[in-house]
């Protein structure tokens, strides 16, 4: 006789108690870990720079097959707190939602995996199977001690997945109609231009950084990057910040500051963009004869897992359990896959996010359990 | 036998002792009005919302030929109290300097004029001519209620003057090198765009108003207004702030501001760069689908008073007592001359103006009297 079976929906409403906003470990993990080592996963707190993480492992390592999950639960902060109409951590049922900081973003998509993971190997073990689940507590931050520490570890410790399903919401609107495949890649510039400061009235006195800011701008604001590749969008440019900070209508600033942020797809890599944005800083700052700086940080290089079996695989279980046949995506921010594409091919599938970052964050009860019935025909799939 | 003559060097030091930083009336212009009352003018204070201003009359309404001189009492703010090397009111004289804020702009012009003024009253009082003085306390500041309140009231008094001598410090490096016949105009306009905010991984459900508003600078700021007129260098333009502040590098923010100030000389008025920056703005808010505000300001129209009677008499005075042939310049500025110029024909003269608005403002104790013995020579040339 099998066990009973393990509630998904307790279980994300457990997770949304805890107050785990990055990097506060708030509980999760802690309340994860004993629940997977009481179905016999080998669990290893990975914390690095005192962000937590959790590996846990069901079966061998030399099984021939691993599948992997991986997911966070660190949420993002309050935003508006007087905002909310319920407590944001109080997980309340009301209206056929579960309400609550990461209620979708993610904790009912890690609350899905792990009671299926669970419910798989107490019920079903798979022979010559193993499962991986890494869960990190920092993707909403820096991700810099996240999966990425997971991943080290893992390395250091000849721990491999064949495959990996990230359980992110992948859904704008309905359960079933998007699997990610892949990323654009994410890179942020921070320039800064200097010239020499002046009264307004002797303007060739000074050198003025802000016509050449001006100028900067309109060159890599209005040149088109590509018009889309095979998976992907066209890649995008978004200045998002210029500043200067003069209050002196009749003085001429020394300094300015702008800041790009580029989504980029598979037909670019940061190198070239980086690249790209120099040579028109620099050509801009010899024209207007001011210095010019330039910082940058990548915080993920695009990547794309071509359709092929793992992608079908997640397609056809949602098939089978929604009746939808979903997209194949690339579009969104950046998520964790990023990390995880360099070990192993990923995907990402999970529920609806339309209330991810917001006030008032929830998530429909109802799928938290078809969420769950997804992942678990994928593993029922995967090692048959 | 004449009396004992001002001495101009204790009446700036006396009126630097006046700590009246804008709108302050500091004891100054209490000071100007008990030394000329005593020597026969007949002072009436000005006052207007706030703002201190003396008008003082030697001589009969209705004389055959009045002449006026203006300045102001008031001093800009002391900046960084703490660079200062003397008490900034302390009016400390060593190394040959006067020191302290207000000692070149413009409490030793005012002493000049005023020590002038009074000694040729008392010495050679002229028949059938009549002087007025305009000290005002609103100059540095906002200038609505100083010289323009004044005039105002010279308006509604009947009193007028037929030349007027502003006692600004005009020359850069030697006394004697510059007359001012007349003035840029000033013009200062606050740009605000308008669009939707965002998420920077989906630029196109946003609407970005930091585009606009770089092509928008970029086409006001190298648009070449004109390449200067007979007496003018040419109009100038300069973007003097661009600001978003945006922390966010993953999001698009809905608005930013930009402040654009220009100098323009009498190829244009303000109501014409006016329409051409909102014809600039109109176009680019439209080619970027986002909604633009422009502000302005006008702090003067451009005006010159062009080379005849009155800058011939300031000159000869300027090359009898200093062996220099003045330049007559349009160069710097604004001063009130923009205001006096609707009333009568104007013209600026005074000291060396190095060291204005700084930290260890100084004048150069030697040159105080000379500039007396050239106001004195213009009195006495104009009413000879
Ligand atoms: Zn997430
Ligand atoms: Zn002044």
């Amino acid at each position: 006789m099998p066990n009973a079976p393990t509630d998904p929906v307790t279980l994300t409403a457990d997770l949304v108690r805890c107050p785990s906003v990055t990097p506060e470990e708030g509980g999760a993990l802690v309340l994860l870990g004993e629940l997977l080592s009481k179905a016999g996963f080998a669990c290893t707190r990975v914390d690095r720079n005192g962000v937590s993480n959790l590996f846990a492992r069901w079966g061998d390592k030399d099984a021939a097959k691993t599948f992997g999950f991986n997911g966070h639960t660190d949420v993002v902060p309050l935003g508006d707190e007087t905002a909310w109409t319920v407590p944001p951590f109080g997980a309340e049922q009301k209206d056929g939602f579960l309400w609550g900081r990461g209620a979708t973003d993610m904790k009912s998509g890690v609350a899905a995996f792990v009671a299926a993971a669970v419910d798989f190997v107490t019920d079903t073990p798979p022979e010559n199977g193993a499962l991986i689940l890494t869960i990190t507590g920092d993707e909403e931050g820096d991700a810099t001690d996240g999966t990425a520490a997971l991943l080290d570890w893992m390395r250091d410790n000849g721990e491999a997945m064949d495959a990996c399903l990230v359980g992110e919401p992948t859904c704008p609107d309905t359960l079933g109609e998007m699997i990610k495949i892949g990323r654009r890649g994410s890179l942020t510039a921070w320039f800064t231009l200097t010239g020499e400061q002046g009264h307004a009235a002797y303007p060739h006195r000074a050198r003025n950084p802000l016509p050449a800011m001006a100028r900067l701008m309109d060159r890599l604001a209005s040149h088109s990057l590509d018009s889309g590749t095979d998976h992907f969008d066209p890649s995008t440019l978004a200045v998002v910040t210029i500043d200067t900070g003069n209050p002196a209508t009749n003085v001429i600033p020394a300094q300015c500051r702008a800041t790009v942020n580029i989504r980029f797809n598979d037909a670019h890599d940061s190198t070239g963009l980086i690249g790209w944005m120099q040579g028109e800083l620099d050509s801009v700052a010899q024209e207007f004869g001011i210095a010019g700086e330039m910082k940058t940080k990548v915080s993920g290089e695009s990547f794309l897992t071509p359709p092929g079996p793992l992608s079908d695989l997640v397609a056809q279980a949602v098939q089978a359990e929604t009746g939808i046949t979903p997209e194949l995506s690339t579009t969104g921010g950046t998520s964790d896959a990023r990390f995880v594409k360099d070990h192993c091919p990923v995907v990402e599938f999970g529920l609806v996010g339309r209330t991810m970052h917001q006030v008032d964050e929830r998530v429909e009860v109802a799928q938290i359990p078809r969420l769950k019935a997804i992942y678990t025909r994928i593993l029922r799939d995967y090692f048959a």
